[in-house]
């Protein structure tokens, strides 16, 4: 059985950090994003696919469901994968909303839906969202240009369900049936806009790591990263103390001349680094993203980990040689969510591949998905604030177009929409393990 | 003060009708929608523009708030009209959800809002619809092609007030205002559509004469027209039967080699006819819409009119001479909608005038608004079909697009529409005059 759906799903983080130069010694490290994608353990994982128990279907989508130019009608194929074995006619539909990856990745890691469709004879569809996995409008040319990634954003995704949905069941003759809506990070997020925007086509929402209150400024924007900080301090003091001690220390050798080779034996890179602050973003990654998937259980969902990854990264770093750095310590701590398989014998630091299609997140955080996300103080992590000046020129070079910061407040709510989703009985259940970082700084409402 | 809210709008008359041969004797007329405008008397009441309590404001809207194409984000100005008179901070803001038209012209016809808002202490804001009046997105090129009019929908139409509605309360410092929506007829649906899809924004909405189960197969086809007869049947059994009559008469004059001349004459054209369709439009419209602005005192929305309108025009029917054919019958009655103010020496039968720039309407029925009506046997028209592939037809060639005639009920909900807006205690209340077909039929959810 997969580990629960609460705090089972990724979160591709976005953020923008400049470290201040009091805080980064003397040396500024430039703007940056974490890895948009894994390591070269995961390829391992993609030969290995597991057997599904789904058939695989395409579904004819309208390309631009809130336009009516000519080429808005152009039909797309979309994927979704299904599972009647369990139902009868009349019977539940649970769907699950398909979120910034291949859809096969999600139905892989989301062994609830599978577990509880016999109790309720359901019908299991797990929707591909538009331009992940096959389905891609515009084929090899999806991510072309903003001419053809402007129609990827989550109010086109959530119309291509409604359609999907009430296409399918009309083909089904079963209208009556209950529809519940499942996801988990963006496809949480997926998941309880969909109940709030179609009440009447989905009766209720399970939405897991759902950040439904990072957007703008409704909750502090060092709440993800203080949370993160949090689950290594609750495990110890010193494993705390010895992460954030460790970025001076990288700070300090990047100012050396040899920097570069240094840190390309320290790390045991592959091959030799072109850039300190990939160092950086490689332990950075290490860590937040072992907090998002710090399960109870052994697990392979962003790498294989053991139970409680946290705990054991503390571990490490807690029984390390008293003489050791903490760059160091953190080395080897991170080197645990790199190679808990040890079939590595070397790290590709600055190598990217990305073995679930996750790479159109980065046009969604420049277009309406603007989470700003900063470092306090009390974080682990170099503190940093969000220059979003900054940051919108950087979409602007990169996509010609400019982020619309206030769009998903204005559309799905800010402050105001806990009291709305109370007063509407909404139906919709938000998950979230108390350690996870997407709920433990206030970003979802558990 | 103007005339209660709840029967106060128009609705432009969507239909595609297919008189069928045996229902037109020999003669087989052509589909046609009744003339989108109204007649000279209107061009008068024009020049005469009231002094409203208003001032004029434009907000930079987004043109294309669903995609993110480097276009999309191209700035138009949207006007609104605001009376800050009566208003407190943080007091309730009422907004008209803008229909078809000019926007001045529904503030000079909506007396209750100004009513209502000292009690309230409320400041009122009405919104224009995109694509109508001033707010033209792409200026005198808005009406060019698709690829202009593409970006006139409903819900560009809604997440515009969404963005304005936010964008003025920050700027008022007044975010804590309670917002709620009026709107009548189409607006009715927006203002509906509005609290349903933006609860976070709108607490409640005043939806008027909308007919939100128009769409799709929800409710018979022929409700709206049923309804209109019922009307006239209410008020007098003679007269429902002398226009029923009427179609039967004119379709025999049609046939005669001198139909056209003895046309223009009977109906005191200003110019000679081109098409005796005109004739039948002509009367159409006259009836149709004086059931719709049937309103208890003298009024002037779409005409100036008596009190109860309906009952004027059949009080001429029945009051005429014995000799007289039922084709004069329904012209005579037909002339008190045309020329109550007794100013015109003959008719523009065919000549079509916009005074409120009601023209995009046309497209949004060939777009997404797609409401089929049909005539039964029992109506006081000539029995219809509805041929939706003629009806699709006639778009694609006249927009170079297709309807989607289930995309409403997809996007805003169906069947189950009404079972969803009570469970939600949606605070939304649809107010309708009994006798209003907009809501007689069943087609707004009283």
């Amino acid at each position: 059985m997969a580990p629960s759906l609460s705090i089972f799903f990724l979160f591709i983080i976005t953020f923008c950090v400049t470290l201040t130069a009091a805080a980064a010694g003397h040396y500024s490290l430039q703007t940056f994003s974490p890895r948009p994608a894994y390591q070269s353990l995961i390829k391992h994982a993609k030969t290995r696919k597991p057997k599904l128990p789904f058939k695989t279907r395409y579904f004819p989508q309208t390309l631009d469901h809130f336009s009516f130019h000519p080429k808005s009608s152009k039909i797309f194929y979309q994927k979704y994968l299904i599972n009647t074995q369990y139902w009868h006619k009349g019977s539940p539909i649970f769907v699950y909303t398909g979120n910034e990856g291949d859809i096969e990745w999600f139905a892989a890691n989301t062994g609830f839906m599978l577990d509880i469709a016999p109790k309720f004879r359901a019908l299991l569809l797990f929707i591909e969202h538009r331009f992940y996995g096959e389905s891609m409008p515009f084929g090899k040319d999806s991510y072309q240009s903003a001419k053809t990634l402007g129609y990827l954003n989550s109010q086109q995704a959530l119309a291509d369900l409604a359609v999907l949905i009430r296409s399918l069941k009309q083909n089904l003759s079963s209208e009556a049936s209950p529809v519940v809506v499942f996801g988990g990070s963006y496809g949480g997020l997926l998941a309880a806009w969909f109940r709030l925007k179609y009440p009447h086509i989905a009766i209720g929402a399970l939405a897991s790591s759902a950040p439904i209150l990072q957007f703008d400024k409704i909750i502090p924007w060092s709440s993800f990263y203080d949370a993160v900080s949090l689950d290594f301090k609750d495990v110890s003091q010193n494993c705390y103390e010895v992460i954030k001690g460790s970025w001076a220390e990288l700070v300090a050798i990047s100012t050396r001349k040899q920097a570069l080779a240094e840190l390309s034996k320290a790390f045991r890179t592959c091959k030799s680094l072109h850039s300190t602050a990939s160092v950086l973003e490689w332990l950075w990654t290490a860590f937040v993203y072992t907090a998002m998937v710090n399960y109870p259980t052994e697990a392979n969902f962003l790498k294989p980990l053991p139970a409680y990854p946290v705990q054991q990264m503390c571990k490490i770093i807690d029984k390390s040689p008293s003489g050791e750095t903490k760059l160091s310590r953190a080395f080897a701590a991170a080197s645990l969510y790199y190679n808990y398989s040890q079939t590595e014998n070397c790290f590709e630091v600055e190598y990217e591949v990305d073995p679930h299609g996750l790479h159109g997140w980065h046009w969604q955080t420049c277009t309406e998905m603007v989470m700003p996300m900063t470092c306090s103080n009390e974080s682990m992590f170099p503190p940093s604030g969000f220059d979003y000046k900054r940051f919108a020129e950087q979409c602007r070079m990169k996509y010609g177009v400019l982020p619309r910061p206030h769009w998903i407040t204005t559309e799905f709510g800010g402050e105001r929409i806990e009291k709305v989703l109370k007063r509407f009985g909404s139906n919709i259940i938000f998950s979230n393990g108390m350690q996870d970082p997407w709920s433990r700084g206030g970003s979802s409402p558990c």
